[in-house]
């Protein structure tokens, strides 16, 4: 990474030119972004979310880029728990002005990499000078047909909890960190590591769930009982997870022994996964695995018993 | 505003119910917001801009409502300038734990009643423990119809430049500020302090322009030189601007002498008025009035020179 110039010495207007460089889009540089829907009958997706340095990322964890990469899934993950396609991203940006304009230009590219993977692009933003390195983005995705939207209040009694993506590397992730260091983390651990510095959803995943018979769907990201907890209260239903089906896998148990931690709590308790989970009436969609069933009642349970661990990450 | 409980003590979820329950939606809460398109062949707008404390407010100032206002408005007026319709805000919100509660209660109020004015919504959000006091407000807006946004790069040869709204006012309302401290502005300045801590836009004065022939606008957030130069730049023009259509007015005047200060200064270089610019084929729209014309050659003139004063405000 360079070391100089920095964004006080660049100035405001260089800097904005080199971040559109590294995520360069056609409808970027007005006073907004304009969007033309792409289907008939588009509803238009909203969300937001902040990444602040030493809170969700630390410079000597994670690379410039991976902090890109974890800005943009965060939103689209959102997006995709919708059953809507994630578009556009927008990026505010507040950094002290002794900040490299390297370490910004390269959060920039992971930004690209990531919007690319979704066919979406960086549309619009905003710089500032803060005290504090805050990424938002707000993510901007396009739900089409007729079919409703995947909102958390919409499981009923019967149905199939179905999973996409792991429960708990995230968080076995940060706490392998905490334990090692980025550069002495046992390199069989590089998939947790990796899970929580540069998360990944597969494009798509949220479009498909919403076309095969799931009604509602949200993202494991302030913990798998607080998040499927919200459907359950939302729904006005109960939530039992098969204890087989979320159990800690091989890694993450070794993971554990490793740090001397339950990883039952990354499980349970940990956050930013950005799995989907979604409660359909048919068979599980494609790339999905059953993790529960929606059943009469209240909260979440794991095989029909109070889970070891229910609270989640929160700002305060 | 009350003293207790901070936003460490009440905690994310009872903070997030308390933003809520000040800018109600009846499309808040789930993983995104899902907007249906009001009118056919709508298209979405969206634009984003960060508000943080110390450098673009500060709570001695600006009563937390205030803030609220500015927050939106500095948003909206954005969507205003592509000529399109603000629908819906997305909040971040960055605080330290140590922030009242009653303080963050107070900015969602105040955004919630500038929305309101707009027939908008607070639609989204997310929560952030960070040091420092930090909004990012996203808007979207729609824009409908057949007609074009009104972009920096198609103003032409011939049209006339019209403004709606004062020029100046912020910049003289920061300096008085900065001079007396909010409690001691002799009273007579008050709508120069306003214009600064509590900006003002009327709704539907971009739908306006669009439609009464306007084919390039922005609004006065950088310094009346910087935004009208970027419309020249863009379309490659020049503008001139009449000196006697922006000179400073009476207050203005005595502002500057009050505070010993030259007010064509807060005229050509002061940001944050939100007064919408735009360049028409027609007579000026309702509510604008014309304050130059788009000529050939390049950069921005007063009366054929080149402006006394002619930089503006950036973040570095």
């Amino acid at each position: 990474m360079d070391a100089a110039p920095t964004l006080e010495e660049l100035g405001e207007h260089l800097v904005i030119q080199e971040i559109v460089a590294a995520a360069p889009s056609a409808i970027n540089g007005d006073d907004a972004a304009v969007m033309y829907p792409a289907e008939p009958n588009t509803r238009t997706v909203a969300t937001t979310d902040t990444l602040v340095e030493g809170r969700h990322f630390r410079r000597e964890w994670s690379t410039p880029r991976e902090v890109g990469h974890k800005a943009i899934v965060q939103n689209f993950a959102d997006v995709e728990a919708m059953g809507a396609r994630p578009l556009a991203a927008l990026l505010s940006f507040a950094a002290p002005g002794d900040t490299p304009v390297g370490y910004v230009k390269e959060i920039a590219s992971g930004i690209a990499e990531r919007c690319k993977l979704y066919s979406a692009q960086l549309v619009g933003g905003d710089l500032t000078r803060a005290d504090q390195l805050i990424l938002t983005v707000t993510a901007l995705g396009s739900l089409g047909g007729s079919r409703k939207p995947l909102t958390l209040d919409a499981a009923r009694v019967g149905q199939r909890i179905v999973a996409h993506g792991k429960i708990g590397y995230s968080a076995a992730g940060l706490a392998l960190l905490q334990h090692y260091g980025r550069a002495h983390v046992p390199e069989r651990f590089e998939p947790l590591v990796s899970a929580h510095v540069t998360p990944h959803l597969e494009p798509g995943r949220g479009i498909v769930a919403r076309a095969t018979g799931a009604t509602s769907m949200t993202d494991n990201s302030d913990g798998l009982v607080v998040d499927v907890g919200a459907i359950a209260r939302r729904s006005g239903v109960g939530i039992d997870l098969e204890a087989e089906a979320i159990a800690p896998d091989e890694l993450l148990l070794a993971a554990g022994e490793a740090v001397n931690q339950d990883p039952w709590e990354w499980v349970l308790s940990g956050g930013e996964d950005h799995t989907l989970i979604a409660a359909t009436d048919k068979d599980a969609a494609s790339g999905f695995r059953p993790i529960g069933r929606v059943v009469k009642g209240a909260g979440v349970t794991v095989d029909g018993a109070k889970p070891r661990y229910n609270t989640g990450w929160t700002s305060y």
